[in-house]
């Protein structure tokens, strides 16, 4: 029984549009979520998130259960209130992070056990605290708890590590029916080998999930690998139900996915990108701390209409990330997710209208002319 | 010939209240200047420096002189286009930050060589081109260039110094009234000796300016001193005309010197207490980094209105600080410059009510129950 209802609304191709209903409100669907680690999408207000016309945020379980931790967010009336984001909140399950950031210790059938990146403390993640955390959060989107195996594994690694993120699917399941939440989407793994990532599928489908991600992409294995996988994969996913790709990424990589039938995205890189000087706009991307930015009175994007290239000049961003002026990245990351936001309802105009090959074609032209921005 | 109109309203004692009208608008007065050195509010947008009540910001002749520059800046539109704050703003002549951050070259009668301490290039800064620089900036209000004397200088030395800003404060004059600006404040100097501030403010009176700053106060010599400076000078300046005193200071330096006639001020407080995690609030001040704060699900000050104390809890804050997010910054930023504009209302209403005596006392008991806030 999920609080979460999915319409689809138009399709093209393998493309759809769709609404996604949760409790804190609808997300329109192909969707981008900005990521919100620590309980704060990066340099951004809440209310210049919703501005770039973001609907569902991603915040990160490994990094809030180890600070502020989540029996104290519960307390506190939840992550909602906490951060102050009125809208739908999608919570990872924490185990990529524990594979990158953490020192892990031990790693078993029941779960993995890790020392905090933070000052070395041990904890322990399972399926069902992970189920538990997010719980105390109070997600709206509960995902559950996967391992995350190396670009370079093997087949047969891959295989067995797949085949026990399944029965922690399971256990998470159990855990999560225990204690509703609002609802829970199952993740595909199996790497890049297409009958693993059919076993996958076909075994958590039979499970029964609110939705059904894809984990492990993004990792080094490049687009058209990761294409591949989709075009083998999604097709075994329930068409009525949404699909999520896991830390995904650039503007070609969303326009290639949605094509590929994916209704959601999270990734770090349009706030990553604006702490560190660079502005995605129509045609490729730029780095603001270029001299050639120097004298420039041009915004950013002519053709974008948010708050940063309304107001502000690329001379201005360039002497702001020049001079580290915490302005630099506070304008720059509201524009790249505003960017990103534009993207997505691009991408949904063009669906409906049943015109997304040509809008590609257009995409890729304009990226073509736009060559190296620097 | 001055674009600036100051019109006093009300007195109570020697405190006034009035409105310094300017091309870009309005200032309410006693008014206090939140100070946006290399072109930004530090980790504010100017559209929250505005909602906090600000009407005036300070910018620095010495930080844009380095970076990106006061011809750049001209060419594209000004200051006020460049940093997108379309109130007042009074520039700096550049003089205090040559003294406290560059490396010192050569020092003469026509003005000081200095190395940037961004790069090492060598500058040339005199009284004549700091008056061209804040020109090109576009300033509301030029400040004459001055000699900072360091506070351990003896009489002798401080007498001299004061003399050569005197001799640059004419210079100054006739530079700016080649090429005349909005308006232009003289700098009293002398240190702590009433006879050298004496000398130092008749002659600026003598020559006639826009309006009169106090500098060199705030330095290290502590409150007492600085309030017997103002009890003997401020009585020196005329009446009719703006008082600003630099640099200046802490709430109870604020409400010291309104008492004594000042109608200005600007102060890095407020904006750097919030990048290191302390908050002004009514009674004192907080360490956001305190443990105390993990769980305490209330706003920083219960009677503030600003947007952080109405939507963010003192554990939130506390988490963000613990976290370094960058959200910290800004949250604690705007609510510290909400705090000093909402004081600077408050000494303006009792000014008006004729009613700063009672003010006063109700400041003193507050600050006295708050005790060491932590």
């Amino acid at each position: 029984m999920s609080a979460l209802d999915f319409e689809i609304l138009n399709t093209d191709g393998h493309a759809r549009t769709g609404s996604l209903l949760t409790v804190h409100g609808a997300i329109d669907t192909p969707a981008f979520m900005p990521v919100g680690t620590a309980a704060t999408v990066k340099a951004m207000t809440p209310d210049a998130v919703a501005e770039t016309g973001a609907q569902c945020i991603l915040a990160n379980t490994y990094h809030l259960m180890l600070r502020p931790g989540p029996e104290r967010i519960a307390q506190l009336g939840g992550l909602h209130k906490f951060m102050n984001w009125p809208g739908p909140i999608l919570t990872d399950s924490g185990g990529f992070q524990v594979w990158s950031l953490a020192e892990l210790r031990e790693m078993d059938e029941d779960g993995v056990e890790f020392k905090s990146h933070l000052d070395g403390a041990l904890y322990r993640l399972s399926p069902e605290r992970a189920v538990e955390i997010q719980g105390l959060l109070g997600a709206d989107i509960t995902m559950v708890l996967d391992e995350c195996t190396p670009l370079e594994a093997g087949r047969d690694e891959v295989a067995k590590s797949m085949r026990l993120s399944m029965r922690w699917a399971e256990r998470c399941k159990a855990a999560y029916e225990e204690r509703p939440g609002h609802g829970l989407f199952g993740i595909v793994q199996g790497g890049v080998y297409r009958d693993l990532r059919a076993e996958s599928a076909e075994t958590l489908v039979g499970m029964g999930f609110d939705g059904y991600a894809l984990g492990g992409l993004s990792v080094g294995e490049g687009q058209e690998e990761m294409f591949r996988v989709l075009d083998g994969t999604v097709p075994l996913l329930p068409a009525a139900l949404p699909r999520y790709l896991m830390g995904v990424g650039k503007p070609a990589d969303l326009l290639g996915a949605v094509k590929r039938g994916i209704d959601m995205f999270d990734c770090v890189l349009p706030t990553r990108s604006g702490r560190t000087g660079q502005a995605f706009v129509r045609g490729g991307r730029l780095n603001m701390r270029n001299a050639r930015h120097k004298d420039d009175p041009g915004p950013l994007d002519e053709a974008c209409d948010c708050p940063t290239c309304g107001n502000y000049s690329r001379a201005y961003l360039h002497h702001l990330v020049m001079a580290k002026e915490i302005l630099g990245p506070m304008l720059l990351s509201w524009h790249n997710l505003h960017y990103y936001q534009d993207l997505m309802a691009d991408l949904r105009r063009a669906v409906n209208e049943g015109a997304l090959a040509a809008f590609e074609a257009a995409f890729r032209a304009e990226q073509k002319a736009g060559g190296d921005k620097g």
